[in-house]
């Protein structure tokens, strides 16, 4: 199948595409804004991971968030629902070249990796933890600012779907930045690479538009609730104020 | 970028492919899998995950295999280096259609989440811990068993790139199904196509050559030394022995 020539049509020329959500999962933010750029319409439906329905279990093998209903199709997982409608949709947000997209996928899969330490930092149970975890983000956005070009973008001046993945990783430190003492961790020392990069995603409206306007508070709120280090540094700045 | 028409010379054209090893990771079975259904010539580079080299920190940014090195590009993450293959060297291995595709590519992440699932299993510290791994396996191989067809391979008679990660998962088992009292948790009762499925992959050149001789050997040695549960079991066995 030629990449490309599908055209819209093929992604959704039927009932428009349903993309089965949770308001806070950076997976379905990918999804959401690979749909926003490509222009495809869809239907947002979100769903409670604490108590999932019956029908999202049948079309999501591992319980996890993002789906894609395509009529009466199910893609499950947020790199494989992007494949697709780059597949399907256009402007085509991969890079040409073989070599170049596999570049490109390469550091969607960084950016996931990057993910999972976001969730041990949020989740790190005590101090130690916490400054272990932000060691290990630390490390991984040192990373990112040796690859990083001129930007805005991953690439250059084109929005690409890598930059899909990492605008919903920045999100989180827009609320994590204003929490007591994490501008100790000094995660954006030395990094002005990256700073523009985050700006630049922070204003893009696909990625903007990816989430609720009361995303920070759920954030907040769903932090709060882990009981971990970070949650005790939120309780703390709560009590000053 | 048009997919299949770069011929096997976009892969193999120029000095040989690395691929940047592992002697029992999975994820680097399913590239060379890959490479030798599509007879792409490449050289195996075996590194030690414990005593990473500064070469290999250079080309993967995670610190994982496996990499596949062109010339002097490399690509790192398993997926993305199979995705690079299909697109660059014949015979296609994912289905036509793009919505099959897109099956295919998310139970082959489904794959992968078995896999973390038998990395709990080996990595238990208990019997208690063990026999709760054991029922999460068992029911990712019901799902697996409810989505497969008359086979012998995931989709039919063709063998496709879900397939080369089936491979190394079931492998895992042609070890663990020797250790005393597996046999109790019953993973494969009640699925014949599964089974099937297994038997296929194991005979497949590609799958069986994935791996050295001594596989069986080095995975034994591997779970023995993490200590846990399944290790305790092992011992007792070769102490009965």
């Amino acid at each position: 199948m030629p990449r490309g020539t599908g055209s819209r049509g093929a992604a959704a020329g039927r009932r428009p595409l349903v993309l089965v959500s949770h308001r806070l999962c950076p997976y379905v933010q990918r999804a959401a804004i690979a749909l926003a750029e490509k222009g495809v319409p869809f239907e947002r439906r979100d769903i409670d991971l604490a108590d999932k329905p019956a029908w999202f279990r049948a079309v999501s093998p591992l319980g996890r968030t993002p789906v894609l209903l395509v009529g009466d199709d199910a893609i499950f997982e947020s790199a494989v629902i992007c494949e697709y409608l780059e597949e399907t949709a256009l402007p085509r947000l991969h890079p040409p070249a073989a070599l170049a997209r596999a570049r490109h996928r390469g550091w969607m899969e960084f950016g996931s990796a990057l993910l999972d330490r976001i969730a041990a930092f949020y989740n790190a149970p005590d101090e130690a933890a916490l400054a272990r975890s932000a060691d290990e983000i630390r490390e991984r956005l040192r990373q990112l600012e040796a690859v990083l070009g001129e930007g805005p973008y991953f690439a250059g001046a084109s929005f690409r779907l890598v930059d899909a993945v990492f605008g919903p990783v920045f999100r989180y430190f827009d609320v994590f930045d204003g929490i007591d003492g994490v501008d100790g961790f000094g995660f954006w020392h030395g990094l002005p690479r990256v700073l523009r990069w985050r700006a630049a995603l922070a204003a893009r409206p696909s990625v903007a538009g990816a989430v609720r306007d009361d995303y920070p508070a759920l954030l907040a709120a769903f932090v709060a609730a882990r009981g971990g280090a970070l949650a005790r540094r939120m309780g703390a700045a709560a009590r000053a104020a």
